[in-house]
């Protein structure tokens, strides 16, 4: 198997691979567990051929290419941003469509990322003949991926924590109040990132000061290019509740799509008839390890993880919750929509980050983009890891 | 008199009232309490002199354009960023100057911003026979000038005030180390904003906790490119101190350039001898208006404006002085660092803002511009007036 990350591609690769990205990128929303592919293919520097993987179960990005062909890919390219895959799952292996079609040449952005069968797809494809080249814009295709590669790369979920805050930092009034800080702009950005995560996760102290819906508000159209449907847009909203207080009145019970609460093991196991009743009410309760009343955090995400299949967790959350993932080196990527306004300091922080005493403590990030949404700025930060020398 | 605003200017207008504003911009560091302008002078659309005003009490740009003439200003035209002087002060009447010169069309961006003065200058010129057309680019003229302009409309210095913050809102850890929240670009960025102030206020608190130096830290080629010298390029520092409790030994006391305690008239009666001990330690003492504790805001810049010339303040504060600034409605435009750092809930608020309770009471701003500095973001901010009903 050659890796060929140092061929030299051609302007063409790289024009047809960042087509391939694009399209790829129509199905961020809907694909998941799946990941988002594009797929393009070529014969003599003209596309015949352009697929994208649309939601699971459905065809992979190569299939769907392959039966658009407007011509034989005999001896075609093509262009996939990830391997081929070589198992049988839902669907039959792609590098066994491909090798059977005839193609020539398979470009490709980035192996799979699960250690266990990267390079198989590759190797497939070899053996049969085809060249294969891999490694063009492969940072970009990996960008669109991000939770299934952390997923089969770490065995983790893409961690995404929103805060919405006002320029001083704050996430509420002392009274409370903190709609609306941000504006219409943000709070649809909001929506969009929502449905992209399979799951929300909050604390129980947000449902009983907010009473949040937690759920996707787009209008249908959006929703429909976006490959999504008003009942299926929704992520998994997930509340950590140690002690089980969520009310059985809490709103987002009664909303479409499904409501986890995770509690202790201890709780759990006293509180029976209260779980019967939260079933009852269409949520579900799961005991995971804790620490007194402090979930812990590797636990709830290994739980979405193996049992639900979730690779992008979105965390919107109280200061006390949102803290602690911070603290616990479980964010991947801060995403913080600042109104132009000043709360006061009496309003409310926007973490809760116990044991910061000195400037050496500080919890360090670096900002990825930065991006003017209606009044509002957004801003995406990812964490910086320093050593003591650096600080 | 013509306000000429409807004029229609030519590209070649604009494109060389351009050039004047480029040049006039040279001078925003040096020429206080003098606003900078800039002046180019055209013979049949070409270029035969340029001029800036480079310090007080020296040739205004028009005189220094007409001295630097490479051919016969007879019939030329003039672009000239403010309206010409028509009054006797340190140099005489730039008006006159240009009708000795025998110019035929002198082209302004803005008319004196002094409601006393504006167009008895253009009036001078036009009785001389002299075409005048203002109004072009004056926004951007004006842009350069902020601190003369409001000295002139409003009565009152403009106030900038800079703040360093942590991404959620915090300027100093519980144990009052700050420094340093954001990194050489944003410092540098801040001794930038000192050379361009006339004055910079602080609270005694701040000289208790950090004992500053608030004075001017720049390569002396830097200073000399922007026209200053390592001696001239400190702003008046001003430390609102209403029970004079500076320490004699404040490090500031000691640095070149001057600087300035206020404190209220009930404390300047009781500490003479005090009083003495700062005169001869180099520091100025000055009562201005208070209530209790708290120094009069308006009082503070009125003396300023009046006696000290300053028409541009920029505010560098703890939370309660910064605050009450932002209270007192002086702020005009808030400059904020903020690095992506997070410095915990227990860390130091950016403004102390009494009274804050509902969101209806939120202080909102507009952001003018946002900038990447370093590892920073730099934010300028100006205020936005609400009405209730838009809240």
């Amino acid at each position: 198997m050659s890796l060929s990350s140092n061929t030299a591609f051609s302007d063409f690769d790289i024009q047809m691979m960042q087509k391939a990205i694009d399209l790829a990128r129509k199905g961020v929303y809907s694909t998941k567990p799946n990941p988002a592919v594009g797929c393009v293919i070529t014969q003599q520097e003209k596309i015949i051929a352009e697929g994208w993987h649309q939601k699971a179960g459905e065809p992979h990005a190569e299939r769907v290419a392959l039966d658009n062909a407007t011509e034989s890919v005999k001896g075609a390219t093509v262009y996939v941003t990830l391997e081929p895959c070589s198992h049988h799952g839902k669907t039959p292996p792609c590098a066994d469509a491909l090798v059977e079609s005839g193609v020539a040449r398979v470009v490709i952005a980035m192996q799979d990322p699960n250690p266990l069968v990267a390079g198989n797809g590759i190797k497939r494809l070899e053996q049969a003949g085809i060249v294969v080249d891999s490694g063009i814009l492969s940072e970009e295709a990996a960008a669109l991926n991000k939770g299934f590669v952390s997923a089969m790369k770490s065995n983790r979920p893409f961690i995404r924590l929103k805060v919405a805050n006002s320029l001083d930092g704050r996430t509420a009034m002392a009274n409370g109040e903190s709609q609306w800080i941000t504006g219409p702009e943000s709070r649809n950005q909001v929506h969009l990132m929502r449905a992209q995560h399979g799951a929300i996760v909050t604390g129980v102290g947000t449902v009983l000061a907010d009473d949040p819906s937690l759920n996707v508000r787009l209008p249908d159209d959006v929703l429909a290019e976006l490959g999504l449907t008003a009942e299926n847009c929704h992520p998994l909203r997930v509340v950590l509740d140690a002690n089980l207080s969520t009310p059985l009145e809490a709103k987002m019970l009664s909303l479409p799509g499904r409501t986890l609460l995770m509690t202790s093991k201890e709780t759990a196991d006293q509180s029976l008839d209260l779980i019967e009743r939260f079933y009852q009410k269409g949520a579900e309760v799961i005991a995971v390890e804790s620490d007194g009343d402090k979930l812990d955090i590797p636990s709830v995400l290994s739980y979405l993880l193996e049992n639900e299949k979730i690779y992008d967790v979105m965390v919107e959350a109280g200061a006390i919750v949102a803290g602690a993932f911070i603290q616990a080196g479980m964010v991947n990527e801060l995403h913080v929509f600042t109104a132009p306004i000043l709360m006061g300091e009496m309003a409310k922080p926007m973490f809760v980050l116990p044991g910061l005493a000195e400037m050496v403590d500080k919890k360090v990030f670096a900002y990825q983009s930065v991006q003017a949404l209606g009044e509002d700025l957004y801003l995406v930060l990812t964490p910086k890891n320093v050593s003591a020398e650096e600080v």
